[in-house]
């Protein structure tokens, strides 16, 4: 069905997208853009893209699903340039973190009858550091994708096919589907990403204050405390952009857990913490 | 130089270190104790242990390294009972997880030239389920075995030989020793294991709360979010006594980090969030 895909975007997510549907058997051919063009170039002797676009528009132009993989930002202001320029044989797609702001965009811009359709997309993988270079063909394995797709839109026949069929590809690069409205989105994901991203980045802004100059106390911590801070490495360029579009819920969410840390640090030494600990037990069980 | 180790308590960290010991050749007789003497059996079956003993106290005394891998308040008792008990050619040493209480009973009860040695040792490292069952030969193995022996302790020529060898065989299960005073072990755990242990525990209670009911909602978090809460299946009862003997330390790292979470929420759409991932990212340079 889909025989034209560009990837606007081959650092970690969008390579590794094109590794996953090459290697989910997809027969079409697959056109890569980066704004850097050296990402670009290491996409293509991954061999997720076929060849290197020099314009984003012209390869949406010849592309029938066109997935935007850059950051937030990024995809509204090609969104805006998109709008008028595709047509209703044209479906994008994105693969931002946050999306009350894109799915706003997406119904003002796209999905009418005489537009190009726009599924709002996030795939909730990813690592602490980005690039191709990191791309992974198993990426989206066992992960779930979320779409905040409207029912209200009106599609033309031909973008609602490719949105049809883009679900399928992302089931065949392992994904689970699951769609939510983007309020709702945006509110889960401050919760489940957002929240644990920023604990790890407190935690070891915190810590490299506290040992950062004894290399040999860092190791102390062995596993557990690799885990709580690997998230750390992650950089606010990867971040900013979710933080600004984003903060209400990340705020809320972040003002609960300063809540809690202080219930566990006044109840130390009363039954409270044995509440809270077999409650944690509880959202762990098997 | 040791012949017989008698190892009291066979959970998670007696048994490891009875089939690490193994593993490193240790060519004498290692005696097994536990309250529960299921737990013993598995230990044995297991081939951590040779032989289980009904008695704690018939099996220290009949051993030269006696090691405690009980929680710290049954540690402590053991101590009280132990000290009149045993004589200068005995060594015992534990694997408490916080120092200051077992330190201070182990130079008033032990380490004088006419009484048992005490090292007190903390091995730095664990699951998040405790138990025989899930021992583990590599347990030890790139980890840190911190000690906080005191220098000013005077131990009779056999315990103090006994301590020696002992070290010998930490590194030989694959351990790396570092030496600490007490308080200062204590209030550096807090900040690398106590803290990321109850941020995980607080994090999961709280999305207990939020998603439990959905745990569909759960997947959606991904790594990042098993990660992060991990630890959040680790039963209170192997923490109960760790709040309870390092509460001062632990109640101030867990205020700290509330306020650092606090300074993020207060600057997500500000250059201080920058400023705080790029302190993150030094703490995870490699």
């Amino acid at each position: 069905m889909i025989e034209r895909i560009a990837i606007l975007g081959t650092g970690l997510l969008g390579t590794s997208v094109g590794l996953a549907l090459r290697s989910a058997n997809f027969p079409g051919a697959i056109i890569g853009w980066n704004r850097t063009s050296r990402h670009a170039e290491t996409a293509r002797s991954l061999g997720a893209i076929d060849r290197i676009a020099d314009d984003p528009l012209a390869a949406a132009r010849e592309s029938q699903l066109v997935l935007l993989a850059v950051p937030i930002y990024a995809t509204l202001d090609l969104m805006e340039q998109f709008a008028s320029a595709l047509n209703p044989s044209h479906l994008v797609t994105d693969v931002g973190s946050t999306k009350a702001h894109v799915t706003e965009a997406a119904g003002r811009l796209f999905n009418a009858t005489d537009r190009a359709g726009f599924l709002p997309g996030h795939p909730m993988a990813g690592k602490e550091r980005g690039g191709p270079e990191l791309a992974d063909v198993n990426l989206f394995r066992g992960t779930v994708w979320l779409f905040t797709d409207d029912p209200g839109w009106q599609r033309s026949q031909e973008s609602a096919a490719l949105a049809k069929s883009w679900r399928q590809w992302v089931v065949a690069m392992g994904a689970r589907t699951l769609d939510l409205n983007a309020e709702r989105h945006d509110e889960l994901v401050a919760w489940v990403s957002h929240l644990p991203q920023l604990t790890a980045t407190a935690m070891s802004a915190m810590l490299e204050d506290e040992v950062g100059e004894a290399p040999e106390l860092k190791d102390v911590g062995g596993r557990a405390l690799r885990e709580m801070t690997r998230l750390g490495a992650s950089p606010w360029s990867m971040w900013r952009d979710i933080a600004f579009t984003n903060t209400d819920a990340i705020a809320a969410a972040l003002q609960a857990l300063e809540q809690r840390l202080a219930h566990i640090r006044e109840n130390l030494r009363t039954s409270e913490l044995r509440e809270e600990f077999e409650k944690a037990n509880r959202f762990r069980r098997e």
